[in-house]
């Protein structure tokens, strides 16, 4: 195998840079492009002069600048290497080492450039380089070189911390530049990026899986300006996947989706809630059958789990008081908008009830309130970066102890007395519609001051087999479960309720729903309450991203995801 | 749907008791069972007399015990309601409400008797039932009751917390004991159980996916002896799931388990690692493609994914410095042996490397030692519950700073050297075998006393290809890369190394493995280093499955899966 060879500063190529930002139009942008191409020409010139007539050797900069595949041994011993969020004001004066993506670069002159660095989010600095005869040597093409380098390329610097004259507004760590004296690069990004930092700051407007006929990402690359970046539509953003996941903005959405999962766990670990691991793989499509995915599996055939729901019932069943899980849930529906995907994040939890289903309630309701009011402490700075792309109002939260919780009947009775007229007649025994819920969010809204609402009592029809019937209800028409569904901004976030824990009754309410208590699942299913007796018990579950989505009121869930998955799309 | 009536005290069937417990054998053992016999057709008489002559109306405590769906409102306002495990010294003289298992239980007298009851994994305490004319009121139909109220019921009890004579040895709570004045069952269990606690407790030896001639576990219940319970097979235990689960044992390697995770976690993001989740569903079988599971993907095809390690890196090009993940992985591999399940969960990690490999090394080290001293500090208890099933050696670990770190070459010499005689001639350019591993795993504990050992520098030959070739290596013979594995116990736990992160070339170590670099998924893959430049990095993944199953010993992975999936087995 032959040994790549490593770029030497003389073979960096010349490199075509994106246009430099202008946020002038018209007239002067083309007095500037004019000027820009003149001064191209005269580089290129000088370029082709100084190649003429140096070497390398020439150069007494020369190790201290250049492509490497590794910086080891290259910067001094004493320079901290440090990270640019960690940098502070106990840094002025003193020598560091910043591994960094190269964000802007900008020439001043023949002896002077800027060149902005990036890391960790949002973390972005100045970095100065200036040419200098005294030891630490920079040359003049040492800083054409660095200015020269293309965006994105990943670097490290060996730099002195300095005070600018004045607060660099465009960067995060504005108080502080790096005076530049040495710079490798480590991973150099290609002249042309398949979609700039720009346009992936951008919001996205298209989310369609389908190309559209005016759209080839592959080959039309969007040129960045610092005003007016075009946007990028979400098929060109996953092709990018990591310029995607670069952009401040996504790298925000996934903190929060971070600190929602440690939300979700501490408040469930702190009240005795044990997690454990539901299976993906399983022997029958227990759950009704339809959108399941199925699979070979050894001459057999397998399912891909759509819920963790029978086994966290097994759970509490092998004497686990509480548990929560963590899992990836499957829909084969063939649903192509930015509202579903075929693989997301449960995040499902199931109880003991010792007296009332309203225990289940109220931890469910805990653990939301807890994740909404933890997001906006401890997320406030991310929550900014998302706003600033895609605006939204902050999500309005009901004051402790006034938490709204409605019955079904008391919510369709609102909706029919205040929402509006076309939802003046709906029934108390048939599930709502998504018109409904969002009518009734708004309602909620005005009348209650909150975008956080329970829907409790939901109808039996409007519930799967396993949710218990409020054994009240039985005497009166509509018979209800006790089940209910929690909403932000009228839309549904998670599901929950009573489970049935008495075999017998499980068995009616399996048949009476049209199951066969024989089919498979089913089957093992009621054999776990037969065999053992399980307590009362209860609990419920929400999707990760839509809750991330729904609380930043992003366009779509595939924002909130890692690595969306849709009917038309498996990657990257 | 007609409403499943309760049972009332008169309608509690009498139930077959599992067997005394008894630790005599032979002749002892039919003296024993006559004796039982005849204790058993006296209770009947004694039972149907009762009920020939009393109707429910004349037992004055006739709302202090029963059948119940719910207890709510049954119980003393002022009762605290309790777990097992809370209860103290503090709470003698009080009255309680407890809800357990019932584990065990045994009559006294016709006005006493004694239940074990059990919750929470392992902690269980005595209860007493004594009749008593005075309030509260138990009558001896009541004791009776109780004491027949079939194993593994759950129920609740409202109790008077007392001092014993003397502490009850076979109870974990042993200073107190509950005197029982009201007892309901809420989840009734059969009389005849699939697998008794005292069988789920006893350690398996048949791991076999096999259902063997002599063994019908659906038909052939074991019968318990406290001392002498027969070993159930695996098959057994899952076809018991609930059973299973709430042995000690299990719930034991559970907690252990979930510790396993906590300290991966906090030990990374301690050290700025963000936790992502990768997809399960992927386009292209792009590790291989043997052992993948495939699955009709809306008219295409998709696949399981067999590792994160792909988008592991992708994050890292996206500007995460470190990251990890907990997810599902998916082998579709033909392995029927206790070290083999179709799917298990990843712990993994990726990050940034400033100037050596050695700093990926140094992590999973950590993270590793972190966690087996982690357990060993914080589930000793556990521990030795899982030992007192499956008897096992503490894990030697090397003291902080004496850390044994071996490369390939120098295992093998070691093992040439001294390990068994077969190994006089093993090659320093070829994996090791299994028995290689485990004959070197004694080796380095008798020289180094330690069961913890990393073997770096793997030969390329036993690498993928996404595997960093040490340069200075390329001079010489063998060519190995900066990558390594971590042992315990002479088994392979933990796969690691840096990733080659210039595209020229990965593309070349893609085409020497025989990969064709424009494959599907391969493709996707090298475009992301193409499209931006990636930093160099490294990490490395390890089985939370096996790590639990081989640090504890346990003689199948199976018994650390909370629902072991096997090329035979899909359910529960």
């Amino acid at each position: 195998m032959a040994e790549p060879t490593e770029q030497t500063p003389t073979e960096q190529p010349a490199g075509e840079q994106p246009a430099a930002p202008t946020s002038k139009k018209g007239a002067k942008k083309a007095e500037a492009k004019a000027k820009k191409e003149a001064l191209k020409a005269a580089r290129a010139a000088e370029l082709a002069a100084a190649a003429a007539k140096v070497t390398l050797e020439d150069d007494p900069a020369q190790d201290n600048y250049g492509n490497k595949k590794t910086v080891s041994g290259l910067f001094s011993k004493d320079a901290e290497d440090i990270e640019i969020r960690n940098l502070n004001d106990g840094h002025i004066g003193k020598t560091v080492v910043v591994r960094a993506w190269i964000q802007n670069s900008r020439v001043q002159s023949a002896k002077m450039g800027f060149v902005e660095l990036r890391k960790g989010g949002n973390w972005n600095i100045q970095g100065v380089v200036m040419a200098s005869d005294e030891a630490p040597v920079v040359s003049r093409r040492m800083v054409k070189w660095i200015t020269g380098i293309n965006l994105e390329s990943f670097i490290a610097v060996e730099a002195t911390v300095k005070q600018p004259l004045e607060p660099v507004k465009s960067c995060r760590v504005s108080g502080l530049e790096l005076h530049i004296t040495k710079c490798y690069v480590l991973a150099p990004a290609p002249a042309m990026l398949g979609m700039t930092m720009a346009a992936a700051s951008q919001p996205i407007v298209n989310f369609s899986d389908e190309k559209a006929a005016t759209e080839e990402p592959d080959k039309a690359p969007e040129v960045a300006t610092e005003s007016n970046a075009p946007s990028a539509s979400m098929l060109t953003h996953l092709d990018n996947i990591a310029m995607h996941k670069r952009a401040p903005i996504q790298q925000a959405i996934m903190d929060i989706r971070i600190q929602v999962k440690r939300l979700f766990r501490s408040y469930l670990e702190e009240r005795g809630f044990k997690e454990f691991e539901p299976p993906a793989l399983i022997g029958a499509a227990s759950e009704g059958g339809g959108n399941v995915f199925r699979l070979g599996y050894f001459g057999e055939e397998a399912f891909l789990a759509q819920s963790p729901q029978f086994y966290k019932q097994f759970e509490i069943a092998g004497g686990r008081e509480r548990v929560f899980s963590i899992s990836p849930v499957f829909r084969a529906e063939n649903s192509n908008t930015p509202r579903h995907m075929t693989e997301f994040t449960g995040l499902d939890l199931e109880m003991e009830i010792k007296d009332s289903y309203q225990e289940v309630l109220l931890i469910l309701e805990g653990v939301l309130l807890s994740i909404f009011r933890g997001l906006q402490e401890k997320c406030a700075e991310e929550i900014e970066t998302v706003r600033s792309v895609y605006y939204s109002e902050p999500l309005l939260l009901p004051e402790p102890g006034k938490e709204v919780r409605l019955t079904f009947a008391e919510a369709q009775k609102l909706l029919r007395e205040e929402g509006p007229a076309e939802f003046a007649n709906v029934s108390d025994d048939e599930d709502m519609s998504t018109a409904q819920e969002k009518a009734l969010g708004e309602v909620v809204r005005k009348k209650f001051k909150t975008d956080f609402y329970v829907i409790d009592k939901f109808p039996e029809t409007a519930r799967p087999f396993y949710a218990k019937i409020d054994d009240e209800s039985k005497k009166e028409g509509v018979k209800v479960t006790n089940a209910y569904d929690f909403f932000i901004r009228g839309q549904e976030v998670l599901s929950g309720g009573q489970r049935i824990h008495d075999p017998v009754e499980l068995e009616e309410r399996i048949k009476a729903k049209g199951v066969d208590p024989k089919s498979d699942g089913i089957k093992e299913y009621l054999a776990v309450f037969q065999q053992v007796g399980v307590p009362p018990h209860g609990g419920g579950g929400f999707g990760l991203d839509r809750v991330v989505a729904w609380f930043l009121a992003l366009p779509s869930v595939h924002l909130a995801a890692y690595y969306p998955r849709t009917p038309k799309r498996l990657a990257p």
